[in-house]
Formats: C-alpha cells, sequence, structure tokens
C-alpha cells in the first residue's frame, strides 16, 4: 500500500471548489487578497478540515498555519508541504490553493492508508505570497526562514494604509485555541505544488513537472517627482510632467528588455497624483518585475534600467528603489531525483522544468532541502479568474506529492 | 461716486484667506472639490455673508449660488457676476474663489457707495467648474446654459461611485431657507474676474488683463482592454498588456503634439486594473485634455489621436471617447470695451490677453454677453497649493470689475 493509492480526485477537486467560494469573483475567479476577509474565512476552513482528520494546528507570528500529522518519532524535524491561499485580486481557483489542498489529501490519503510516518508531516499555508496587497510577496516564507524581520516591515501600509502588523494581529487575534510556534524551526524538507503558469507541460502533453529551479528576479519602485500645472496654460516648456517623464522610462526600458524575448519585463503597479484630468500630474509611481533564469540577463538590464530612468527624468527628478533581488537558484537534487522517481513508479510521464514564477520554496530553498511539483494548466493561463487545470492532472501531481512526501518522510 | 472707489482691499484679501480655511491643505493650497464637505461650508459661508450685506441666496438643481442685489427695475434681467469655489484637489487659494469673492466686494462696494443699481446684481458661484471629482466640469454652468441635462449626468459617479445626483441632493438637502429658482432665467451680462493662470501679465506688469476669448479644448478618455497575466510566466508575445500599449499612444502622441509649441497636452488621469505589481496589467484608462488658440490645430491633433491609438494598440482593444469639444471663442466685443474703458478711467494698465483655460464664462458666453477680468498670479502658476496674487492686484481687477458691473447694470 502505497499512499498515492489512497489520494482521492473527487475529494481533491471538491476542496479546491469549496476553497474558492471565499473572495469569489463573479466572473469564476478568486479575489482573496492576503490577510482580508476572504482569505480569514479560507484559513478558518482549512483549520476545520485539519482538525475533522485528526491534525493540529499551529500558527506563527506571520500567521502561517500548519497543520500538523505527528510522526513515530515526533521529536525529529517535520516534512513540511503546501503552498499559499491568498490570490491575486484577478486571481483564479488554482494558484497557491491547490498546493494546499493537494498537501490536506496527502496527509488524509497517508492517514487513510493506515501508514504512519516516520517524522511528522506538516501542511502549510505561507501567508501573502501574491504581495498584491503588501509588497513585496513572500511575506509568511521570508519571515519564517528570516530572509525579512517582522520589526522592519510590520509598519509597510497597504493601499488603504492599513499597517501590515495591524492586519496580522487582527486575524491572529481572530483564531481559537491555535498555539502560537516561533519563526525558523528545523525543518527536514519542504515540497510543494503548484500549477505552472505556463504553457509548456500541457503543449508537451505531461502531466508532471519536476521543476529545477526558479528563474531570477528584480523588482523595483521608481518614484517620479514634477510639479503640478494647469493643463491648460502651462507651457510645455515650463512643465515638470511626471506622467510624461514615466511614459518615456517604461518605453525605454520596454525596448531595452525586448531582447532576448524571453525576458520577462511587467509594470504592473503605475499611480499618479493628483490623478485629476486638467493638471499635469506631479508624482508618478510605477513597479518593474524583471525575470529571466539567466542571472546575466536580469544583472545586464538593471544597469541599463538605471541609466534609463536618469536619462528620460526631464525637469523632474527620479528616485529608483530596489525592493527585490533573487537569483536564480537550483532545488535540491536529492528531493528532485525522488519526485523524479516516484512519478516514475506510478507510470506518470514527467519532464524537468524550470520555474518562471517565484514561489515560498524559494526561500525555503536557503534552510532546507527542497523541491517543487508542477501541473500543466489550460493555455499556461494564471494570475486571471480563467485559470483552469484539468481533474486528472491535479490528482496525478497529488499522488506524486503523496509518495514524494511519504518517502521523505520515511528517510533517515 | 464710483463703486471702485469703494473697494476695501483689505477685506477683499481677508474674505479669500477666510475661504482658503475650508479644504485647507496642510501645504497652504486648498483641496475643496466640488459637493465635498469643505465646499459645502465655503458655500454655507458664503451665504452667511451674502445676508449680513442683505443679499438675497437662491440656488437651482445645479446648487449654483446666487446671491442678489435687487436694482431699482428688478424685473429686468440682472447681471451675473462670479466664477466657482471647489478646487482641484492639488489647489490654490485664488483659482474661482478670486472670481466669487471679487463679485461679493464689488456688491458690497455698490451698497456703501449708497447707490443703486438699475438692474439687479447677482454675485453666482458655479457648481463643479474644475471636474475633478465628477468629469468633466463646468456641470454648474452647463446646466445652467442648457448645454447638458441633469437627466443624463446625475448618475455620472466619482471615483468612489457617489452619483453625482446623491451629491447634489445631500448639498441641497442641507440648505436652510434657500430658495430654488429654475435653470436658463434670462441674463443681461455675465462677467467672471480670475487669475490669469498663465506668466503674461506679470512678466509685462500689467495689472488687469481684458480677455478676448478662450482657447479651443478637446477632452478624451481612452480605455484599453487587454488580458490579465502572470508577470513571471506569460512571454512577451502572448501578452495582451494594456499598460504597454497605452505607453506607447500617450508617447506617440505627446511627440504629435510637440508642434506648434504652443499646443497643451495633459494626460492627468492615468488609472491601470488590476494595479498590482505581479500581474499584466489588463486594462488602462486615460484622459487626454488637448488646447491650442487655433481650431485647425486641435483638429489637426484630434485626426492624429484618433490614428495613434489605432496603431499602437497591439494585440489590445481600445475605445477613445470625446467627451469635450469646445472650440475657441471671442467674448463680445462691448463687454470688452466696457471693461478696457473702466481700467482706463482708473489708470491701470491694462492689455488684451487670450484665455488658455476654459471657465464658466465660456458656457455663459452662448446665452448673454460676457467677458472676463484677469489679474496678474506669480509665476504663472496655478492648480497648484504655490498659486499666489499680489493683493494691489487682486484689488486693482475688483475695482475694475465693480465699475463694470455698475456700468452694465445701468445702461438700457
Amino acid at each position: 500500500m502505497r499512499p498515492s493509492d489512497r489520494v482521492d480526485g473527487a475529494r481533491l477537486l471538491a476542496r479546491l471548489m469549496d476553497l474558492a467560494r471565499f473572495g469569489a469573483r463573479e466572473d469564476g475567479g478568486v479575489d482573496r487578497q492576503a490577510l482580508t476577509a476572504g482569505e480569514i474565512l479560507a484559513r478558518a476552513e482549512l483549520v476545520r478540515w485539519g482538525r475533522e482528520l485528526g491534525l493540529r494546528p499551529y500558527t506563527d507570528a506571520a500567521a502561517n498555519l500548519f497543520l500538523r500529522l505527528d510522526g513515530a518519532e515526533p521529536s525529529l524535524p517535520p516534512i513540511l508541504t503546501g503552498s499559499h491561499i491568498d490570490s491575486q485580486p484577478t486571481g483564479g481557483k488554482f494558484d497557491g490553493a491547490y498546493g494546499v489542498i493537494a498537501a490536506l489529501e496527502t496527509v488524509q490519503a497517508i492517514r487513510d492508508a493506515g501508514l504512519q510516518p516516520r517524522r511528522s508531516i506538516e501542511v502549510v499555508a505561507w501567508t501573502n505570497e501574491e504581495g498584491s496587497r503588501f509588497s513585496p510577496g513572500m511575506t509568511g516564507s521570508d519571515l519564517f526562514t528570516g530572509t525579512r524581520q517582522l520589526t522592519i516591515i510590520e509598519s509597510d501600509a497597504d493601499a488603504a494604509g492599513v499597517r501590515l502588523g495591524d492586519a496580522l494581529a487582527g486575524v491572529l487575534g481572530a483564531d481559537v485555541d491555535i498555539p502560537h510556534r516561533p519563526f525558523q524551526f528545523e525543518v527536514a524538507a519542504f515540497v510543494e505544488a503548484h500549477i505552472e503558469q505556463g504553457p509548456l507541460l500541457e503543449r508537451a502533453g505531461i502531466p508532471v513537472g519536476v521543476v529545477t529551479g526558479i528563474q531570477g528576479t528584480r523588482r523595483y519602485r521608481v518614484r517620479v517627482h514634477g510639479e503640478p500645472a494647469h493643463a491648460g496654460t502651462a507651457d510645455r516648456a515650463e512643465r515638470k510632467d511626471a506622467l510624461m517623464a514615466a511614459v518615456r522610462m517604461i518605453a525605454a526600458i520596454d525596448t531595452a528588455a525586448s531582447s532576448p524575448a524571453d525576458t520577462k519585463l511587467t509594470v504592473g503597479l503605475f499611480e499618479i497624483k493628483p490623478n485629476a484630468p486638467s493638471v499635469v500630474p506631479a508624482d508618478a509611481l510605477f513597479s518593474i518585475d524583471l525575470r529571466h533564469p539567466d542571472n546575466a540577463v536580469v544583472d545586464r538590464l538593471d544597469t541599463e534600467i538605471r541609466k534609463i530612468v536618469e536619462r528620460e527624468r526631464g525637469p523632474c527628478t527620479v528616485e529608483l528603489k530596489q525592493i527585490q533581488h533573487s537569483p536564480s537558484l537550483t532545488f535540491d537534487s536529492a528531493v528532485r531525483a525522488t519526485i523524479a522517481r516516484c512519478a516514475q513508479v506510478l507510470g506518470f510521464p514527467h519532464q524537468d522544468i524550470h520555474s518562471a514564477a517565484g514561489h515560498d520554496a524559494r526561500q525555503l530553498h536557503y534552510v532546507c532541502p527542497t523541491g517543487m511539483i508542477f501541473v500543466p494548466c489550460r493555455d499556461g493561463i494564471s494570475h486571471n479568474p480563467a485559470e483552469w487545470s484539468e481533474p486528472d492532472d491535479l490528482t496525478a501531481g497529488t499522488r506524486v506529492l503523496a509518495d514524494t512526501v511519504w518517502t521523505l518522510a520515511s528517510e533517515a
């Protein structure tokens, strides 16, 4: 009897659809941004499901949620498996949620198979992976792994001015009987299942991706300061138009990033003040998200971006702040081999695949052996209400996850 | 005894500074957008000042405020004089407010001189000239003159979703004993005093500008529709990036409008959705404000703008909507001559000047003889907290206004 024998695809899908009710959008998507009411209710539902399975819930100062199945040797560092349940404002039902529900199904399958692992296994939901409300994301895994410190970021505010520290206090204050644990407890391994968010597996007709690593990312905020002026009277030569300066910068950066063709450049956030049709904009703020698997490409564009913002600012002033720099990384070879072997034994076609997106697994990679399992998603679409994965693929990925986690939890 | 003899510059300035308390910004500017609490309180203060002077207040369905001094022949159409008291979010103390306070000072000077005009004189404050909250502006003068219909625009909403009709109902409901009048009652003439919002009078050292007309304006809203996608995974070739399309459009339109050099092009409003750093923008909305004294220039750029948005949309779709088209106009020659003659008699240097900005006088021009008086403002700065005019210039403009209004009210 292997845990994968007891993975129930229908139950997995039912839980995914159940979770998607929290923060449901009218267009079928999900808007369940971190620490909002929708996410708070979804987190409480996870606790309820975990308790029904006999798992003990824990949390920490980042509101990360852990659901623990005790192993035969409970003093050993546990295996963690999971992802996140927060979404983008225009998110779908699978990004993040799949990894958490697949982890819960994994633990249930192990229990239903009448097996007890040597090491304890914990289902985890990391807080604010997406970073759409409190930016940047990966808050829970960053704090857990010590990449960032709560005392430094607790004053960060969302667009409405709510502080991260207050939002966390609100969520933690509503918890009933969930003990707290410190950050950075020892972890034996972390495995995260996720939809690919790209088209490669679907095109290849392969249900399981063994993730080799994560491409490098740099994220910036650019603030342009000009001066407000009257749209009808201020002469072009006398304006300090923050919007026009920002437009010139973005157009030039887009051109610079057009080669190599697999460079990912996104300006996803753009705000101006006073944002009134008859006033020359005094301030502009925009984000830059730059990614490429080759660190040298990202580093070259970093240099170009810094030159461009100075060159195009005109009479305005500009501040460029890099808020994240995550080099490309390669996951632990033993974990990758275990995933591939479990897929092989189950007879699922599988292939190595590089992750273009960032994941909580990035942070865990620096503190314990870490791996990821990808499943195909339709047309590669993600961060979009149309996000979809076929139930057979979701089940295949979960079966591989179950055997992988069981194997890791059984090893010496 | 002429009314200008009794214009009190200190009282004028004191009332301007008093009014600037409503919606005061910490930086010394004013944020008193239409139908907000700040404007409601400022309007109530005007009513109080008017009643102290024995003027009778009236309003209408647009919440325009009229303060009436009865003439010897009260059945004759009145002379209207005033401007507006709403401001831009980053506005100053003078734009609009000066014309209303100068009108109040005019009426007080006439009364203090012991004079009674033949025609009634009404101080007027038109609602929502600026259009920063409910766009486009000129709402009060548009509705009064029949340019727009309340039944058509009452459902227009501000950024927070508040309907114009509800905002008006809130203001009118709080009025105490202010009778309503219909729109489009007959008006004998309208005179509006205003700061220049440009640098010409100050540079020439001339305190009084006789406004010859208003330059042509076209205003647009452009909506670009793309598709949300994941910043890390969606390939450049597969994206429908609404922000990048909008940036290309604005850069091209800016280039097209760079000649002739006195073309005024402003993109003052720019919003994207979902506005999240890790999501390729699905939608972009921006405003275009285009002005030039020569109608042919505005018309040529109108054609170019329509071509550019189609050419630069890439895989996105685009809707361009013209929300305003106001051709250049020339004010009534008799009113202009009266203003110039009054300035001449008072010994104030004066010159003809074209208005680059739109004003409520534009709408009144189509229903009655209309004119405007400009006074210099420092460095031509307006729509900016730093807006400033010298007290001597404010007084000079008001003295010319007082004699002009008196002359018009005395004519057959």
